[in-house]
This record gives structure tokens, sequence and C-alpha cells, in this order.
């Protein structure tokens, strides 16, 4: 599967220090460390923290390319900063993430088209994230309607219909699940499907197990990228025995070994 | 979700060697501690290697019975055997199993609704195991048509579609997804779907990894029980979150402990 890398987050201790004290090493470790775990892009999110957001994540793009090729996955609500990453970015890239709205389609589509860069669109628009499969699905819609007015590669296009935690509403999994497998019904090439993992075991105490949990049965209705912990080995084995199991990898004894090289 | 526990099978060496020197102590441990695990049922199988089958078999049901009052899941492929364990039972009791052919279910339906026992019915007929989805469900529907024909509880109707190893055919998962979607449609209230869960890892070197990730699958897909090793605390933990996040149980920081209660 397509993995994105969460850690390098503003959002974390050890980074909001690192940024707050231009600690190149402690970014470019966690760079590291992700790729070799097997991220297939690194995210990057400045966090709240950063006075001057612009150049912090023109910063950290810049010291994480000094450490690692890997893409990376520009993190944040607002255009200015993706746009200040995008001005420093050399390899591959990614854009998190432009709402459903069709104007704000508009915008983020042209910049992704401009770019040669994924971009994951979230199923929400300016009336809120929908807490049902009929809503996230008619953005998804949308989504993919815009995304094929641009011309815009399908396989650049990563849909995420904004997973909750399962202890604020125990419907929602199912209720995903449902989405995952309608999206994948809205073209031919379907565009990509992912999640932010973690949102899903927040305010848990078993982090690991639910996040593994539910990352398997996603993958099993359709789910083929995600952010997430790509530290946590135990989530990686599941990702990739997932796949597996679902006849995306060929079976051997070694298939943990073989998929990670 | 219903577990049946596996251990008590001649085909395991200190089964074997236990049932040999009429060592109860063995075989009352496993009782026991599959029962601590959570097992909802124990299975009991004589194996290949006891002379007399059918002593084994009341031997065995006996010395369990001295040590727990977990019902009995009484496995064999010989009619004999079943009866010769339904001789002893003292308490609930399951039959494991039935092949799918009209006039075997007729005996095995007759000798449940006897004894009151829960059944597992086999897709599975005179012309073998059949490996596609159709197959599977043309039998599962014989069996749900003569339980209903002999007025059985369908909340006594265990319908085991035969899993296969993954290392066997990497179609096979899919299909059996597939086929537990289609066998929950069958009546209402559905039967039971289970499955002997460790025959998915045999011969492989990730049997536990590969064991929790099917299995989450097919909770996901409608599966209610298995015939598991209720010893491998990451399968039954996988089982628990499994069944919570398809809010069958209620979500709480200590749900694993709640549902082991």
């Amino acid at each position: 599967m397509i993995t994105i890398g969460e850690r390098i987050n503003g959002m974390f201790t050890d980074v909001k220090n690192a940024i707050k004290n231009k600690d190149a090493k402690v970014v470019q470790e966690l760079a590291k460390r992700q790729t070799d775990a097997g991220a297939t892009y690194l995210d990057v999110n400045v966090g709240t923290a950063a006075a001057d957001q612009l150049n912090t994540m023109k910063w950290l793009v810049e010291v994480i390319q000094e450490a690692v090729k890997t893409p990376i996955a520009l993190d944040s609500q607002k255009l200015e900063v993706i746009k200040a990453g995008l001005e420093v970015i050399k390899n591959d890239v990614m854009i998190n993430s432009a709402q459903g709205d069709p104007e704000t389609l508009d915008i983020y589509m042209e910049l992704a088209k401009k770019h040669n860069a994924a971009l994951i669109c979230l199923t929400m628009n300016k009336d809120g994230v929908p807490q049902n499969v009929d809503t996230r699905v008619e953005i998804a819609v949308t989504i993919v309607e815009k995304a094929t007015e641009y011309r815009m590669d399908m396989d650049k296009i990563f849909i995420d219909p904004i997973l909750l935690g399962v202890n604020v509403d125990q419907k929602q999994p199912a209720y995903m699940l449902e989405v995952f497998n309608q999206i994948k019904l809205l073209s031919d090439p379907p565009p990509h499907i992912t999640v932010g993992l973690s949102n899903f075991s927040q305010g848990t105490k078993e982090k690991s197990l639910l996040n593994r949990t539910f990352l398997t049965m996603a993958i099993t209705a359709g789910l083929d990228t995600a952010l997430m912990d790509v530290l946590d080995k135990d989530l990686m084995d599941a990702a990739i025995c997932s796949e597996m199991v679902m006849n995306k990898q060929i079976y051997s004894d070694s298939f943990l070994k073989a998929a990670r090289k």
C-alpha cells in the first residue's frame, strides 16, 4: 500500500522542539527512520507552534531533502503554507489536503496540475464534516468530477472520507467501509482511498490494536493508502499481511520481508 | 464471538501422548486454560492415533467434565464416535461436524435435535470440497432448508464453508468473505458462520499474524464463531477488537477486559 508517514508534525513534542531550536537532526532522523520503515511519502506538518508557518515549512522540506529522497506530503489547511513548501520541493510531492467544495477544488486541482502533485481531497465542504455515508459519497463524486474536468491522472487523486475516533461514534467504522466500497466504483480506474488512521484511536488506550484492526478491515474494503504511524511494526505487518491475503501480493514464507524491499 | 478452543485434539503431540498414557491431567489443564482464555466450547477430537476411538472420546469427555463445565464440541468425521461422546455428555454440546448431503443432514439433524445439540455443517458433499463461491452457497442453502425442515433453532446451526490455506490458493480468502456475506442473507435469523481458522495458516511461518488478519476480515463480513487457538492472546484481542469496531460491543477504555468477563 501507499503509506504516508505521519511523524514529522509539529503536534509531536520532539518535532515542535526541533522546529523551535532549528534542530535539523531530529527531523532528518525521523525522515530516515520512516523511509527505512517503508514510508512512500513523508507527511510534513508545521503544527500550530511555529510563528512563521511559511518559512518553517520551507525549512522542514529543505532539511528533509538533505537527508532522503522520499516524496513529501505537504500537510496544511492553509494554501499559502502549501505554496511555500512547493517553492522548495525537489522530488515528487503530495498536497495534503483540499476540501471538497467545487471552488476550493478548482484552486487545488490547478495547483496540483501545475506541480504534477498528488492531491488528497477531504469529503468535507463548507457545511462541515459529514457523518453519514451518502454525503461523503456525494462529495467524493464532486471530487472525481473535478479531477476529470482538470484531466488529472486518477492515480494522483486521494479521497479521504475523514475517519472519526471509534470512541466518538461506533457506527462510523461500518459507515466508512461502506464509503470505501462505493468510492471504488466512482471511476475506472478509481481514485485512491486514504484516511488519517491515527484519528481512529485518538484518546484510547489500545491505539496500535485499534489502528491495525481498522486498517485490516479498510484494506479489505478497498482502502489502499493511509497517513499512519509507519514506525509501528505491528501496524505495518498488518498492512502487508492484509494486502497479501487480499491477493495484492504473492504469498511466500517471507512475504513480510519481500514487501519491505 | 463464539469461540471453539481447538487444543484438545489428538493431532497435537501432548494430547496424543495424554491419550496413550491415560494422563487426565494434561487434558484437564488444556480444558481449564482454554476456558480461562474465553473458549465458549472446547473441541474434542481423538485424532487418528487412538486404537479405540469410541472409548477414547468417552474418556476425554469424562475427564474434561470433571475439570470444567464448558460445553464440549464433539469433533469427528465418524458418526459412531460422535454418538459415543453424546452418551456421556452432561452439559451443553455441539456436534462437529456433518457434511452437506441431504441424506447425511437428515441423520445429523435428527441426532442434534434429540440431544438439543448445536451442529456444525460443512459446505461439502459427496462431490467433494467446493473451491468456488456458488457451490458453497448452494450447499449452505441445503443446510438451511434441512434445518428449517427439522425445526432446528437457527441459533444451533453453524455453517462452515471450509477455509483453505492461504498458501494453497490466494483467491480463496476473498471468495470466503463473499460466501460469508451471502450466508448471512439465507434466513432471518441467519445461521452462525464458522471456520477452522488454523487451516488458513497451515504450513506457513506467520501463523498468528495470518490467523488474526483473516479473522478480522471474516468478522467484518459476518463470521461470528470459529474453531481457533483461544490460547493465542493476540488472536483473541483481534477477535474482541474486531467485534467492538463492528459495534457488537460498546467501546470503553477497558473493552478487552470487559469482553473477557
